[in-house]
Order: structure tokens, then sequence, then C-alpha cells
């Protein structure tokens, strides 16, 4: 599953324009894209979401969050037990909008490991994703909480942030992917925070709330295209 | 909506044996028996079962819980706002396995009636399931922890506690349904609970862990029309 | 203790002007205006400032939270059960500041209750207020809370929110003393809100964070002076 | 302030035999034990007994938590920057009955180590335990759940566990101390915690609950003496 860390990985979030069929239609394009560019693209929906586009698409399908709870009697949790079910291929943990414990990330990230699924921790600092990294996830999202949802690229107005969390991860968990987030809009945004060296990005409204998710995701898809032949050419 | 409040409300919870293909199963199960019965039972699935089987069955299906978010930038939640786009027909609201703040089951409540969904909110004691019943909800429904997942039905062992909190309700919100859950597992729970003057049960484990579903469902179902018989010959 | 209901609570919420040395200070000041005009008032200071303030001071000190905690092997709580002891008066539940689970406001305040003190719950809304008021609390205080620090007293700004909070209270709760909260700042705020047939008012900046606390509080206890005159005269 | 890591960390909880006029005399008693035998120990009340006890004694007085809020409109909250105006050493972060988001325990640990206050993060396992030294506090503290309040010692059940995060605290965060808990009773146990090589330990019941304190805080302390001594002649 580790190879299906996707290099843009899309949060549908809650928008009105992102749930139900509109959900299906953007995880459709991507997997369009994927198909075309050859750039692995994920899809986070809303819960609701999940199961039908896990099981109607071939691109990787998270969910947005799970809860620390195994199998038994509860009501209203999402166990990282029952993801693969339904042909999920992880999980967010611990996304700005929905903080966790940091036993809760724990035993959740464990359980996904254990499943073989994908698990993303987010968090807002270096020294914070640096702390769950050695958790060994699959991979951490670093994410300035202040630039999320601004339009403001953290691998522009913050590429310090971006390689500090690089050095920091790379030194101490060096298996652990690194995705970044907040405010990446445009394919030149992609492209950024791949030279940077992350193993992609974490995005949402730009494509989630786009007229045309296909044709944005395009554009996306080249700009990690284009940093990738920047990169082979080094 | 309100005509389509359940008699029998099966809670999937949580358990291996209730979600993915088994919520169907289970689903499909209440669906004939309803038809056959005309009982109507309604299932709460995980939320990751729900979309599927509103979509796939007519009896009504619930989520077991929603946050108390609108549409926006939210990761992680399930917006009542988002249920009837799924056909979904109400919510599970503080059960006693996800309580919630007061401020939250009031929001949730309110939009849920907006919306034309039912609204079911649960509660442990009579004077807090009043509480509750005078946000007006659809219905309320009093479970006393200390007997959930026990086998000892509300209905036999606390008669008086159902009771209480019937001429609570019926004095100060006489619009609001009442359930009652917490051990029920035969038919004959159903019946004395409904001749106790309920509206209906709320139930889990008896039915989300049978072998048979069908009918343990059936079983449920004869204990509601026992009842009504009784009712109707008062 | 149920006498000791203050006419005037001040929550010294986490100003810094009003912890430590400040928060004695302010309650010093409370003591005098309450000795000369006969209008009690109640302090709500930081926990850490509780104990000392409830030792040495003769009008009521409030906790701003209790924790739904019990005696025992609790890290970080404070228990209803503990107040006593140090002389404390009572409780805030639910404030806006400090939202609960519904569960958890029926646990401190039949606590609270059961063991002399005064249990005062916030809410919102007039629906909110009465559902806290069916559980029988000393009192309740309704504090919309878009108008918490603004200046803008709920008393003039919304008076029918506290009128129709007043009806449904006195209906189904008639033993329910009645609070309101929020922009309160001035005698005649008070006045307004005691006329309006309110207990007294909960208030906090206009106290906390002024450069005379013993004026203002005379000013506040004028106000409610002033309304007293008016309801004996009428 | 650092230097004012206790070896021996007594976590009052909220016990009826540690509160009030008890938490004091407890205090008084390790105090005394400290001056007789040199091994400083510090004491973690009850919030509402701990401005009372940085007043009253010398030993380091902690708090057993903080909230992630600064100074402002904030109801029911403790905040790390009003410490130092009561005298208080620091805070327990994180503690097993009070678990806290990543995020805030990374605020809360900050903002207690700009003020030059002791932090002290705790953790469930070496893994989780190595995500908080990263975040550079005074402390750790690795306590197995399962453990606490048994009355079988970390030291003696688990040392593996302990020496596995010292293995790793050592090698990633050098600079953080290392306090080990749950089920430390007997001055044998801090011997061997302390020969394992942390820097002390953590304990609640066995002196919170004990009909003599000094007498047990003594025995403690001896344990502390005898590992230095082993130590040094090494």
């Amino acid at each position: 599953m580790r190879d299906r860390l996707p290099v843009i990985l899309v949060n549908l979030k809650l928008y009105e324009q992102s749930i139900g069929q509109k959900a299906f239609e953007i995880g459709k394009a991507a997997e369009s894209v994927w198909k075309e560019s050859g750039v692995l693209i994920g899809i986070a929906p809303n819960a609701l979401d999940a199961a039908t586009l896990a099981e109607k698409l071939e691109i990787p399908i998270f969910v947005q969050h799970v809860d620390s709870t195994p199998f038994g009697a509860f009501t209203g949790h999402i166990s990282p037990l029952q993801l693969k079910k339904y042909g999920i291929a992880g999980s967010l943990v611990n996304h700005s909008e929905k903080r966790l414990k940091l036993s809760d990330i724990s035993w959740i990230n464990q359980k996904l490991v254990e499943e073989g699924l994908i698990s993303i921790i987010c968090a807002s600092t270096p020294k914070e994703t640096l702390s769950v990294a050695l958790l060994q996830p699959t991979s951490v999202a670093i994410e300035p909480p202040e630039l999320i949802g601004t339009g403001i690229p953290v691998s522009k107005a913050r590429p310090e942030t971006v390689t500090e969390t690089l050095d920091l991860v790379r030194s101490f968990a060096p298996d652990v992917k690194v995705l970044c987030g907040a405010g990446i809009s445009t394919g030149e945004d992609v492209e950024k925070a791949i030279e940077l060296g992350t193993d992609g990005v974490l995005l949402a409204s730009a494509v989630a709330k786009h007229p045309n998710p296909r044709k944005k995701l395009m554009e996306l898809a080249n700009g990690a295209l284009k940093a990738s032949d920047a990169c082979s050419k080094r």
C-alpha cells in the first residue's frame, strides 16, 4: 500500500460542492488525470462518500478521520480496522480541523500500519511534525494552519518551514514520507513543493470548489511532472 | 418524515458482524420483515455504510451521529445538512456512546428538524430526557446506560423509569415521541415497552450479532404487533 | 446556601488584570460594596484563586467550572464534592467558554445540589435555558454568546430573549432562579435586567478590567437597588 | 528552574485523603524529608490547593494540568502563563488521566519552557515518550497506563520499557530528563528506577493515601539515596 501514497492528495472536506455525486465526479476526474499523466492522485471524501468512491474508483481513497476505536459496541465512530473491508487506502490523522490526542494519534497510526493501510499524520510546525514522524507513519503532512484556505502556498510563503521539516524528518525518521499543505492551489505551487524535497502535496478548496476539477487537477499534475523532470536532471 | 419514525430502531454500532455487506443483509432482512408485518423498522449503520443502505433500501436509514457543523472547510465531520442528499432519514443524537455538549445537541437537533429529518435524542435519566424533549426533537430515547448491552430489558427491569419519562415528556412536550432502549432483546421486551406507552424501541446487539437477523426481527415485530392489539382492544 | 445566590455575579475569567492579588482586591471591593449597599455580590475567580478568596472573604465565591468527577484517581480535575471543604459557595456550569456534555451538566448539577451548593447553569437560548432549568439547578443564566464581551447589554438589546426565557422557566420550573448575562456593564443594564424580572446578572470584563472595581461595583449595586425600588412600588 | 526537577514527584490526584489541609500536610512532610535527606521531592496537588502550597512551602509545587489558553476571556481554564505569579514550579502535561491533543501539548510545553517553568510531559509507550521528548520539555515521564495504581512497579515489571525509553530519548533528545511512573510504591522501586538510569519517579497513591506520608516519603528518599550511592561507586 505504501507505494500508493499519492503525490497529490485532495481533501474534499465538507463543501457543498464536493459531497455526494460531486465527490464522485471529482474522483473520476482525478482517476482520469492519473491515467493520462501518471501522477498518482488520492481523494479524501466525506465519510458518507468514502465507501462509494472506494468501490467505484481505482485511485486511492482516504477517509478524513478515523477514531481510536476497535470493533465493538461503539456508536458514531469509524475504526481503522474496518477500512480494508471497503477498499479504502488509508486515513488522514490529526488534520488541523480534527486535532486528536497524542495517545489517539499513536493508537490509530499503529492500527493503520498494522492493517497495511496508509497513515498520513498532519501537524502544524516542524517540531510537531517530527514528533509524529517518530511514530513511523507512512507519511507526515506539514500544514501551517495560518495558511490553510488562504491561497498563499506554504511552498512559496514558508519554504524554510518545509525544508526545516524535511531536514528533521530525514534525520530522525528517514523512512517517513513528507507531504506539505496549506494554500496550495496551482501547478507551480506543486512544482515548488516537490522541488523543495517533499513527496507530494495535500490540498482542498483549489480542487474541491473548482468549476472544472479535471482541468485544475491536470495543471497540478503537470506541476508535479515538471518538478520530477527537474529532479531527474540534477 | 415524522411518520417514518420506526417502531423498532436497530443500531448496528461498530460490530464486526454488522458492517459492510453484513449491514446491508441486516437492512434487507429488516425491509422484508417490515413488508410482511407492517411494523416499521429503521437501521442505524456505521457511517461508511449509511449512504449505500439509504440508496438500496426502502426502510428509513439513520446515521448514528452527526456533528455540529454546517457545510464548509471541515475535515472528518458529518453534517446534518448533508443527510437528505443521500436519502438518509435522520440521526441519533447524544447516544450514550457518543455524548455531546448540550449546545451541540441543540444545534444539531434544530438543523435536523429544519431539514425535515428525524431527530432522535438519547438520554440516560427521566430528567435528562425531559431536558432534551424540551428542544422539540422528533423523538427522545431513554436508555439507562447501566442496562445497555446487558440483555436486562429496561422495559421489564425499570418500568418505572420508562413511565416516569413518559409522564414528564407527555406533560411538558406532548408532541415528542418516546422510544426506550437498553437490554431490549426479545419480542416480549418490545411488547412490554409499547404497552408501557412508548412509541417504540432502540436496540443493537440482539439483532446486530444474531446469526439469523430476519428471524430475530420478526420476533421483535410480532412483539410490537401484540402490544398494538392489546392497545387497540382497550 | 440557596439564599446566597448573588444579585451580581462577577466572573473574573482569566484576565491578567483579575488573577492573583488582583482577584483578591476585586473580591475585597465586592465585599465592601455588599456591606454598604446590601446587594449581594459573588465572585467567580480563576481556580488557582478560589480557595484563597473563599478563605479570606465573606461574600460567596464560585468556581468557574467543575468536572464530572467524584473523589479518586483523577488528575487535573476539580470535583463538585470538594468545594465545601474550601468554603466555596458553588459553581458556574456550562459557561459559554466551557461548554459541557449534557450528561456532565446533569451529573455536576445533581452533585452540587446534593452538597447544598449553588449550581448556576449557563445556556445560550431560551430553549436551551429551559432544558437546563428542568434539571432543577439553583439558577440558570441566559447569555446570548454573540453579545458576550461586546458591551451591548442583553437586557437592552434583547429584552425579548430575557422575557421569553423567564416565561419558559417560570412556567416549567418555577423554583429555578434566572440570571442574565452578556454585555452587562452599567448600573442601568443591571436595573433593566432586574426590571425584566431576572434575579440578577452575570458579568465579567466591566468589573474585571475596570481601573476602579469598587466604583464600578457600587454603580452596578445602585442599579440593582433602583430596580428593587421600582419593583417594590408596583 | 530546570535544576528543581524533583527526584520524587508526588501527584496527589483527587483523593479525599490528599486535598485541602491534608495536601498541605503531605507537602510539609515532603519538605521535611527533603531537608533531612537532600532528595528533592515535588508535589502536584489539586488545582484548588496549588496556590496555597506554593505560598507556604519551599519544595517545588506543580499543577496537575494546564490548559492551552493565554490570558483573556477564558472561563474555567488554567493558563501556563499564570503559574509564576503563584510561585508554582511547573506542570504535568498529558497525564494519562488527562490526555491532551498533540497541538495542545506542543503549545503548553512551549509556553512553560518560555516562562522558565518545569514542563513534564507524560506518555504511555517508549515511542510516544520519544515523540513528546522531541518537543524539548524539561522532562518526560513514561507511565504504562496498565500499571498505574496497581502497585506493580514499572521499574521492576517492565524494566525493558524504561530502558528502551531511556535509549530513545538519550539518542534523539539527550537534554530531556526522564522520569518513570506507574506502580511505584517502595524505596526499592525508586532505587531500581534510578539504577535503570531515570532521573526520578512519579507516584501517587503510595504517598497520597498513606497513613504516615512522612515515613513513606523517607523510605522513598532512602531508595533514591541508595541508587545514587550505587551510581557513584561505579
